[in-house]
């Protein structure tokens, strides 16, 4: 890890994956950067699988979060091969949906009419062709989409070359403005801009709608190649997913609970992702459950991410909800940019941290009140 | 942990709660004692739920084995009271065993008259009376009986105890006779008598014909008192069983499988588990699932232990299977008096070591030959 700096250009509040990311792209930009977090890469980053599938997590009315998606699976070759592609374990082989059961499939056919609404390459398949692509899934299943543009990565693995290449004070922050944070004890820091990538909890720094959304998953160990791409299943009504890494580990999840700061995992959790997992595919009952773990995905009221420089001047990068993997490349990029006075590669003003407060919705984080939020943790 | 005795009278191979409560009894009657073991007390003992159920595991055609356990039952105060009842968790509060569907009703019933017939103290209950027992049963279960005199206490606090009373080699032992152990790196110890209590690894050492049999448990822990009672469930006809201590934590198990020495948490294995307590015990969705965990139960053929003195001199005390934490006490009094020569408390003969070489039985541990055990490994 470099040293840290004993005046830093920027200080970035939070070492999840966007944030070490973030702070990684400043300092190859040349500033000079330093990460504040009391536990680097133990949020939601642990417990991501790392598909980064910009078409099986595109949505009806998302179109915005579609677009920003799609650039960001363009910035991931670059972003791993400056890592090592083998280290971060990124893999290009597509993905598969499948459909358990007959409404699960109509489920899917209304997911198909959105691909072909947004021109997205999908293949859809009949049960049989998904076998063919994917001999582990259950005999019985309806049929499924192929998408070739949805790869994966392994975040951990991302987290680990991160916090080698940039420098960082394990502590947290009490309060921040543009260019001063007050940290947990008591030090006051100051630079010339400060970055807030606090994920979950930046709803309790900022005034934000951010709010944890609870995430269980599992890890399986099986033979090297049993599951050979990641899965994504809707079973009953319930999403699941199953993404195999190179050395034989499945991650298996997840779940979406609000519940606030809580990260347990309870017997009903792992029960539904072991129920779901194993209606789709039979074949990892035998295999090793290695571990179980939950962690906070920060979700903002309509699912967007907020990228952008507040009214505050402070630069936000936050609310990354099921895409933090994804999008860390295009996020790390935007902010540097934002930070160096420069354009971002990316339309911006969908997620401003203005947003909400100039919209309809409410700003209470504890509300959770558009529609598709309703829909999302229904 | 007493002091290594240097010739001493008896060396115990095995460290599991049979070959330490028998270390134990034979210290506290006298004899110079030591217990060979690698690692003490992390095999079956450290998986086991810790029912102490004579009636609850009471089956049809094994009535020498209920004898035994229901003498075992009574000696079991005077061995928790002497390490201190609450520090083994000790407690007798009864057990009640569900059925979950029509057919898991007939099951019991059919329990039912063998508790009949043997003239056991049990009670038949009701839907209804089974919950106002066990408030924490789903509503729809179809009855059940409770027996008061199953009770329960923890194993791993039951080890940990006799730990520190008995002095321990932690190494293994490769080759036995009446008076001498090889041990693993080649020393050869002497003693008056050696004692065989190396649970499912038995049949490697000497030749009976004890196999392993794996059993998957997880451990869950809530609000102390969640769950009163230890239940048994039998859910569409599964054996589940979910044990309370008194500190919140619930051990939940046990599945039964013919892997030979294999103790991999599977997936399949804790998905049982968990749909099975989880359709009897609704309640337990929303509290922490804490460990999974596997043991290998040692079991002969006929499922009945094996104690007594062979013709090769040795005295063996293994082949437990699912009574080992019930039998320990009642094991140890019998080793100690095989050893001293003394009348043992109960009749042996049906557990002689030279029942396998006498009978038409096969010996070959890997069979499993008799209908009974079909039965269990179904």
């Amino acid at each position: 890890m470099p040293d840290v700096p004993a005046m830093p250009d920027v200080i970035v509040v939070g070492g999840g994956i966007i944030g070490l990311s973030a702070a990684w792209q400043l300092h190859r930009d040349g500033a000079e950067v330093v990460v504040l977090d009391p536990a680097p890469g133990t949020g939601a980053s642990h417990a991501a699988a790392g598909m980064l599938a910009p078409i099986h997590e595109a949505y009806w009315g998302e179109s915005h979060i579609l677009r920003l998606n799609l650039a960001a699976s363009q910035a991931w070759p670059a972003f791993a091969e400056a890592m090592g592609a083998d280290a971060v374990d990124y893999r290009r082989n597509g993905m598969l949906m499948a459909a358990y059961d007959a409404d699960d499939k109509a489920l899917l056919d209304n997911l198909g009419d959105l691909h072909e609404q947004e021109g997205l390459p999908v293949e859809r398949l009949r049960s049989r062709e998904c076998r063919t692509r994917e001999p582990l899934l259950a005999p019985g299943i309806r049929g499924g989409v192929y998408s070739p543009l949805d790869h994966q990565a392994n975040p951990r693995r991302v987290v680990a070359e991160l916090l080698g290449r940039v420098p960082i004070i394990p502590i947290s922050a009490t309060e921040v403005s543009r260019n001063r944070v007050v940290a947990g004890d008591g030090r006051v820091l100051a630079c010339q801009q400060v970055v807030v990538a606090a994920g979950a909890w930046t709803g309790r720094l900022l005034g934000v709608p951010i709010r944890p959304i609870k995430g269980q998953i599992i890890r399986l160990s099986g033979p090297e190649g049993l599951l050979r791409l990641p899965v994504r299943g809707v079973v009953r009504g319930s999403s699941v997913y199953a993404v195999p890494r190179s050395d034989g580990e499945i991650v298996v999840g997840a779940t979406q609970e609000e519940q606030g700061f809580d990260t347990r995992v309870t017997a009903g959790g792992v029960y539904e992702l072991l129920r779901d997992v194993l209606a789709l595919l039979p074949g990892l009952s035998e295999i090793d459950l290695v571990e179980t773990w939950a962690g906070l995905r920060p979700g903002a009221p309509d699912n967007a991410p907020i990228i952008g420089t507040g009214d505050d001047g402070i630069v936000y990068a936050t609310g990354h909800y099921r895409n933090g993997i994804l999008t860390a490349p295009i996020t790390a990029i935007a902010v540097s940019a934002l930070v160096q006075g420069r354009e971002p590669p990316v339309n911006l003003s969908p997620f401003s941290p203005e947003r909400f407060r100039t919209s309809l919705i409410s700003t209470d984080p504890a509300a959770g009140t558009s529609d598709q939020l309703s829909e999302v943790s229904a």
